[in-house]
């Protein structure tokens, strides 16, 4: 059995593994996101260490250029990341390791490692979204990764924002209350003066926040029709959040469709990322 | 060259055709929608007098169940347009014509039409909206027509609602604000007093018109990252509107992408839907 690479590149660490599945996991390491320079330099050099590996996925954050026929595929493009806009780190890690390279968004890399290992094996259509530090969210729609003109960033939904409910202007640099900017980590610790983690169990917290989830699932629903919905990231491991978040949507759609899309969390949690890069190495 | 029989049935009419593309339609017949069975039977009086095709598609007003393993495939489904909730069409057709159907949604058809002989053609990843009576849509994402747990719904999206500058509360009978609730023919009738075609010229009602109109562009973009946009129907008759949504998607996007979304007008025009329906046949 052919061993890949996986690299998941994140706004804050790399995680970097090396095998073949969830199962078989050969080596693995995580790597704080400093400059473009340092922290692609370890990642080669946990390569060169740990491999050969036949060939490596990287799932990116972004936006990225995962377009093949563009001169600049394999870049993160114009990410607000101090240090990192309009960096190559898909053509750095193929032209360094002499290996083929796949590369995605995270949350693409994360949607087909859960497509091939986790809570979304045999699914035609759905979606992963991790509400972590910011908000992004890939997917799978009839059997093909999402793509397009670029990838999706559904983060940047504009989503309803009740100003007399909540005064909070967003963080968003570019759009201010957009999804992330209401929903994600960083929004949350803005509005409140704490991290999500230390708010447990504060009931306008949380209710505010299933809201907001809620508000952009629908827009997700309606777009795509998933048949499910993995919802992921760090802000979802508050204990019930998602099912509060399922009732939101439920109220929110109010019975329109005779079927409802099952929002649900990943199984393979932190791994979605780094194994979905592995299974994207497979396509390299 | 195989002769095709398509029928876009719609809220108010239904129209049928027979032929193989636009530039040979052999026959053509708009039948005002009524009951369910005066509809169907003229429907089927016309291919019996026109006929024979050696399939039909059908692209229909919904939600519809379009999933071939389905024991309802080709009804329509919970429609609130009364008199219409859970009614057979595909089986109906198939029966009593003895042909193959192919049965999607309007939007879905319409999609299709332009893909092969319309704005579309060669794109990968793109959306049909149709902004009328009632705002849908539908598209290919990925080479795919998209499908999931039921379809797209895209008139169902929540988007933001300044009371302050329109407090008007909506339309629709399951959501109230949502972007059809907002910004569809009806809604226009019913904030403005007048219909959407008496209202040329009214600064305050086409700006306010182009900003939700944007508003669910947004999402649909950040959802699947079209190459282009078709925005059809009715409303999009107005002088000035695409070219005016076009500007407020840009507004509200403020540069975060590097690559703007195409949004233009269908080159079918009204034909699309019953032209889509005949593509469709096709793969009956």
């Amino acid at each position: 059995m052919s061993v890949y690479g996986g690299i998941e590149t994140g706004g804050s660490k790399w995680e970097c593994a090396i095998g073949t599945g969830p199962d078989d996991l050969r080596a693995t390491e995580t790597i704080p996101t400093t400059t473009p320079e340092e922290t692609i330099n370890r990642a080669i050099a946990f390569f060169d260490r740990e491999g050969p590996v036949v060939a490596i996925g990287i799932g990116s954050f972004g936006p990225v250029d995962q377009k093949l026929t563009s001169a600049t595929w394999g870049h993160i493009t114009s990410t607000p990341k101090p240090g990192w806009a309009y960096t190559d780190i898909g053509q750095e890690v193929r032209r360094r390791l002499a290996v083929p390279v796949a590369f995605d968004t995270d949350v693409n890399a994360a949607a087909l490692g859960e497509h091939r290992w986790g809570a979304a094996q045999g699914l035609d259509t759905f979606c992963y979204i991790t509400v972590g530090t910011g908000i992004g969210g890939g997917g799978i729609a009839g059997g093909k990764l999402l793509h397009g003109l670029v990838h999706p960033e559904f983060g940047h939904m504009r989503i309803p924002h009740d100003r007399r409910r909540d005064s909070f202007d967003g963080i968003c640099p570019y759009h201010g209350d957009c999804w992330e900017g209401l929903a994600s980590g960083r929004a949350i610790e803005a509005r409140w003066g704490r991290a999500a983690v230390d708010l447990e169990g504060d009931e306008a917290v949380w209710a505010l926040e299933a809201h907001y989830l809620a508000l952009g699932l629908v827009s997700v629903i309606c777009v795509l029709s998933p048949e499910r919905i993995l919802l992921g990231g760090g802000v979802m491991n508050q204990a019930g959040l998602l099912s509060r978040t399922n009732g939101e949507v439920s109220r929110l759609m109010n019975g329109y469709l005779d079927h409802a899309t099952d929002i649900t969390a990943p199984e393979l949690g932190s791994w979605s990322g780094v194994l979905g890069a592995i299974a994207l190495a497979e396509t390299a």
